[in-house]
């Protein structure tokens, strides 16, 4: 039985976007990000399938607690209102700590069209998340795909306004700020 | 300079199609696909980076197709008009052909993460370009974005639709329809 390593995917994944930025994904091995991070390959590979795993390992505790906070709303909250607790509890669950390497790993990410589509995949999963705990709620399709998705953009957008190096402001005031702002805009497009 | 094979891309996307539904898309290799096609790697690789690539050929056609059309609407049409009039163009561009074999390869996409993943990046690519197009028209953010989104959705809800069995009507009908439903969801959900 391997030894437990204090928050072994923590350092792995900031070995990994140290790495990523200083030489290229493509050029990186994950020798190299065990080594950065003074761990094992073995060690590496009980976290994670591959080097770009390392980036996404955040995404299952965000998509589950999305869905879980949707369905946990208040009986008589409207979709939007739900969306919005979704919302919050994801933005409630960053660190100080990862609003420190946020935009470098933004940089790796929007530098390579393997983890572009990746970080799409993760936007999608929470929108389908979101979908999905709203369908729970019963709102019916096609508003409960939309709602999603709007819940999975409030969310970015508050993340990307966190990270701009002027901001002060707490990131789950941020993501219901976007939400409020995207509902305004969905209301005059129609 | 090699000989022009009529339909080159068309044949190899079949043979594709074909070979992924027969053995599994990871086990299939490039040399079977042209083998399949009775063409030559050479000539594959003159059409496309690697197999996966074969089943997305289409998407700069169809991103094409959407912002021009987006941009070409009228000036005094609505965000959400001209979104129609680009999600029209791009479902006026499909033949009965690929509704012979689009469900299979709606299939293959479905049951590979990595197909799955660049099927996201197409429905991004769309909801982008229609995007890009609107903010052209003088469209801001974040609408631009919500509406190209709602746009990729409708031809992607429309194309769906135009693959059932049972279906006898025609594709740009079927994704102007879908449009139409979502601006209803959207407005239910306000």
């Amino acid at each position: 039985m391997a030894r437990w390593e204090p928050d072994a995917r923590g350092r792995f994944l900031r070995a990994a976007i140290e790495l990523f930025t200083e030489q290229g994904y493509d050029q990186t091995t994950v020798a190299q990000i065990a080594g950065r991070a003074g761990l094992t390959k073995t060690t590496f590979f009980r976290h994670f399938p591959d080097k770009r795993e390392v980036l996404f390992f955040g995404q299952p505790v965000l998509v589950q607690l999305a869905a879980e906070a949707v369905a946990a709303a208040p009986a008589d909250a409207g979709p939007l209102e739900a969306v919005g607790a979704g919302v919050s509890a994801m933005a409630s669950a960053h660190t100080d700590e990862q609003r420190e390497y946020g935009s470098q790993l933004q940089a790796v990410v929007a530098a390579t069209n393997e983890l572009r589509e990746r970080a799409l995949f993760k936007h999608a999963s929470i929108a389908d998340a979101i979908a999905g705990a709203l369908r729970g709620r019963g709102v019916t399709e096609p508003a409960a795909g939309i709602a999603g998705e709007l819940g999975a953009r409030a969310y970015h957008l508050g993340f990307d306004r966190w990270l701009e190096a002027t901001n002060t402001r707490p990131l789950p005031e941020l993501a219901q700020e976007a939400l409020d702002e995207f509902r305004k805009a969905v209301a005059a497009l129609l």
